[in-house]
């Protein structure tokens, strides 16, 4: 057994393959082949709009003689509203605001059964781009400070609907977390004189054990701290603080690094149910030198557990290195 | 809908009632009672103590006509190893350290089918004295910085056997997510000259809208800023920074509220998933003026999606407040 340390944040996370089952094991038993192409009850399926209740925000033209390809639209259960204010008040001891923010729901596709893994390369490509025209849309109302674009796949990962989609959500607020983790990106800066994902990326380059993908602008690796078994990172090799900067270049080749890890994962593990965020820098920091925006994807092939509740130290029982051969080979 | 801060921690949290279920719905359909007393394939029911792999560490009397009342063996996959040590080295640029740890069972009651809201508070006393003793004696270890003592209850908490126990991770790091805390603390405690902790039970036993239950020495109330739906709080009232220096009546009074906690729980919302940790001071920190040890309870009735995962800010449905008074009732 082995504990090591993520380099971003200072989190210990325990390797314990006593407690493994071979990455094989980790394979779901269902699989999305079994879905139709059109489900007549879904509301994201094209032909089913009288089941929204929300116009879209907007609608990307299809290819592959699909309809449409990418909408966005509102949240019919938004978590936030989007015309509150952020300002702060007191509770008595506590601080608290009102619940400001923007939630928005992309669909990735007008099929009901196709999911990332499964598209072409020019159809997550228009994923990305839909992605890239929401944050920098958002990014334009100064009481975002973040946005936050994710996945939930699978119901174990907290999606309701089957069909592909993605979410967003912008924030009046900077999360702690967030900041915690800045302050070592920053810390390291200080001491190296170097953004510590460009040294992340470059040591993990070099030396291979746990990448799985490259392409010219993107490397895709599991984390050498990795909190979840396959959890898979996707980082600019360019060092950019902020999703929103990236170039037209770089949409077309982070769509394909993206469709291949997706890809994998839904081949090597039967479609697992997993979670994707793009964590980048927030507003006031998109020039940080020290700042560098990813693709984080979380498989749910493990339960959290009171002691990883309690103590934010995550049990592991899978080693990165062996991951990453399983999914490359 | 409005967002609120833990004071703890300086983490928002999202409250979203429009995405509720009313409290009763939270209610899980399957219940304990439907277990047999004994299991004769359980490791942990008395009398089949050749399905062990591992002799006790310790063992308490018997009272209410048990054979033994509960019981502390090392846990057959542990995912930490106690014959390592702590010293860091450099893999690259990576830190690293040897998988030293203790990694204890409690088995809680020699009964399969009772858990702690069933139990007689002498029961429970007994699971408390358990925990103390194991707390104190592991703290001996000077290569222990910490000791966790947690609680899975049911599949979705991570718990693989259905009879009731308690598990105890001892580590030789101390967690970066409790050093943000213990760093937040001592701000608040370096502008206000007390413990946060201290003014938060200050602060709910004056209000009392969040309170569930309280007797002499302690509190047990919903968070302010819950991370998800019935998230419990027990706190001693009397300013301690370890849990391994609570006096024999505070041991008698803490079994009794979590007894009373557990019962609610189980009661309201029909023997639900969830996970306890008792949060205590690392070593060396143990007489700290702004560190406080409490009982942290973590029902499992949502998700953790990639918001979550990707944010750290949390979207509980369900209000402290309302909560707390279905609980009362």
């Amino acid at each position: 057994m082995e504990i090591r340390q993520n380099k971003l944040t200072r989190q210990w996370i325990i390797f314990a393959p006593n407690r493994k089952k071979r990455p094989k094991d980790f394979r779901k038993e269902k699989t999305r082949e079994e879905l139709p192409e059109y489900d007549k009850d879904c509301p994201f399926c094209a032909g089913n709009e009288e089941l929204l209740v929300h116009p879209f925000i907007i609608e990307t033209p299809g290819i592959n003689y699909n309809p449409w390809q990418t909408r966005v639209l509102p949240n019919k259960y938004p978590a936030l509203e989007p015309d509150k204010s952020t300002f702060r008040s007191m509770e008595g001891i506590y601080i608290k605001m009102p619940g400001y923010g923007k939630h928005e729901i992309f669909i990735d596709h007008p099929k009901h059964n196709i999911c990332i893994g499964l598209m072409k390369n020019e159809e997550v490509r228009a994923v990305i781009e839909t992605y890239w025209m929401r944050y920098n849309e958002l990014m334009k109302d100064v009481r975002n400070l973040m946005v936050i674009i994710f996945k939930n796949h699978g119901p174990e990962a907290g999606a309701s609907l089957s069909h592909s989609h993605s979410q967003l959500i912008s924030t009046g607020m900077v999360p702690s977390h967030l900041r915690v983790q800045a302050e070592e990106a920053q810390r390291y800066y200080d001491d190296n004189g170097r953004c510590v994902m460009c040294d992340i990326v470059g040591f993990e380059s070099k030396y291979r054990e746990r990448v799985i993908i490259e392409n010219n602008s993107f490397i895709s690796f599991i984390p050498y701290a990795a909190e979840v078994p396959f959890e898979i990172w996707i980082v600019p090799k360019r060092h950019e603080a902020n999703f929103g900067d990236i170039s037209e270049e770089e949409r077309i080749t982070f769509a394909e690094i993206l469709r291949e890890a997706m890809k994998k994962l839904y081949e090597k593990l039967n479609d697992p149910d997993f979670n994707y965020v793009i964590i980048s820098a927030p507003r006031y920091k998109a020039g940080e030198p020290h700042l560098h925006w990813y693709l984080r994807i979380m498989p749910h092939l493990t339960t959290r557990a009171g002691f990883e509740i309690g103590s934010g130290i995550f049990i592991n029982p899978s080693l990165p290195e062996e991951d990453a051969s399983f999914l490359k080979d």
